[in-house]
């Protein structure tokens, strides 16, 4: 298995670090990282890590500012990783975190952190224990910020 | 006949559950289930579903949160649904439930599984009845909550 | 000359039987009809027809409703005919009519037989008699509703 | 060299016809005009131009109105029109008026023109004489209205 | 190596002559320039460097208006900017720097020069030293005003 890691200079967090250090604590997987300016660029950088290196799976990591342009940037960078999912058969999990999601500096640090693991683990369950994530179906899951439940308990 | 399912952990309802119940109520075919974190990775496990596991027609359930930013993913999702199909000249049927359709967990709940039972139905007449549909054009027919009928009565 | 006609079940107006009356007015063509759920199931099943039905032209019938989510499906549904006719090289004739066009249901039930019946004749010019279209090129037409006419008189 | 003009009825000014003829002024070129009813059927009727009629570039005319659904339609139309340009490796200038960038219908009429003239003359120089573009690169070049000149004088 | 500039005189600074600048004082390349009306118009002309003039990456020049119509048009050019990329498995990094970043033509001439020095900066960095962007991977780096830095310090 060989897990691709794209992230960004812009992203004031090492999320591509991050998500290595996590999925070698799940899986014995061969991982192939790149980093790119900024969200715009992760789409063909994903499907360059897919096709050209060989990829099962992708985790492509950005952070987003908090301005109307930046929101822009973010629609048109998952409107892209969502045609190079569509062009290639593979799944790429999107890890953005915004900026203005977070209180301060210290909370931007843990919540990128936090989101990046838990989606680390989302791409080992993907490629490698589908069931675990079909036994979790509908149960409101979140990543980062605290579970929202199931709607009827 | 074989149909796809495939719904999220992000949801806060069984969709993908509740979709399979209902579809073996109304004919005989064999059911390919995925389930994916978000929307957002709906769109490549549909094609996948049609693609590598040979389905003829896929439902693809999702909850997408009240925010603006879940508003753009369902956005983003959607057009991904639509392009799996327009790859694939298979039909992919959308169950979204929005979180703030509801007033409160009780009626989400309720609507979630109201919505996913009629549209697995309709999943169910595009492939095997679609006179049935044709019978139906125009009459202004909802999922979930009620048909709005006819403007001429 | 096959065109294909799809419609909803969705919109409160016979759409399709009314484009197909309008049709067999002005030209003698076949034509295959296809009725799905709403307005996004309709650039694949226009598709199917162009692809599997051999459809020279299909005309795309829908009913938004009036709220926001509404719009966004019609803008969803608009960019995948759009593509639908890019992979195809075929014409699809949108026709839309917005619930909130309309001040009340008798109006509405006008509005979407007007708008239907102008664009079916549109969709005959297209294919068979494209010097008419040409000879109205900057004449201000509009479906439905009155002309807006040409801004120099 | 071939040129391909595409303009609709619902323009208020002969775009196209106020197109070929600047063109013949500017070129000894062969012109290929289609007319089609709004501009959401500009983008397929362009990449037919191009694929069915050989043309070598493409002039796309059209006069969105001034209402938020026209706004919206006029996104769709040039998300097609730039899609139909990557599937080609086309051209396609695109020359919209939008109704209510002018005040009055004689300054609409005014100004339907003097873009369509001007941008004519870039579809010549991109075809035919890309250097005189690069020579004006960065000097703020308007089609209608006034130039806006280079920010530094 | 081969590197594609493609600007436009829609901008109000030579943004393609000052890339071509900098690409030159980082790295023996050739270069390819073509200058295009506007930015709807670049990602067709990048995918023709890439596809017909043989560039291993481009960098894409515009500067949009403040309006609200030309946000729209930044944004289906950024669409078919990722589109095109995803097409030829290769980057464009896009350098666009809208008009309202400034307060006044001074620093709109300044923005536009430093952003297109530092992104011509990271261009050569993405085809010929990859590990260099790595190192910087979320640094919270800027092109044009001040970098933001990194979350935790």
């Amino acid at each position: 298995m060989r897990v691709g890691v794209a992230d960004t200079t812009f992203a004031r967090v090492n999320m591509g670090g991050i998500a290595i250090g996590e999925l070698r604590k799940h899986a014995s997987v061969s991982i192939e990282r790149v980093t790119v300016p900024g969200i715009k660029d992760l789409p063909v950088a994903c499907k360059k890590l897919i096709e050209e290196r060989r990829c099962d799976i992708v985790i492509a990591l950005g952070m987003p500012g908090g301005a109307e342009k930046d929101r822009v940037c973010a629609h048109e960078a998952s409107q892209g990783l969502i045609m190079a999912q569509l062009m290639t058969n593979t799944h790429i999990v999107e890890v953005f975190v915004h900026e203005d999601e977070a209180e301060d500096d210290r909370q931007l640090a843990w919540l990128a952190e936090q989101r990046t693991r838990e989606h680390a683990v989302n791409a080992v369950r993907l490629i490698l224990y589908p069931k675990e994530l079909e036994k979790d179906a509908g149960t409101g899951q979140r990543q980062g910020f605290e579970d929202a439940g199931p709607a009827r308990r």
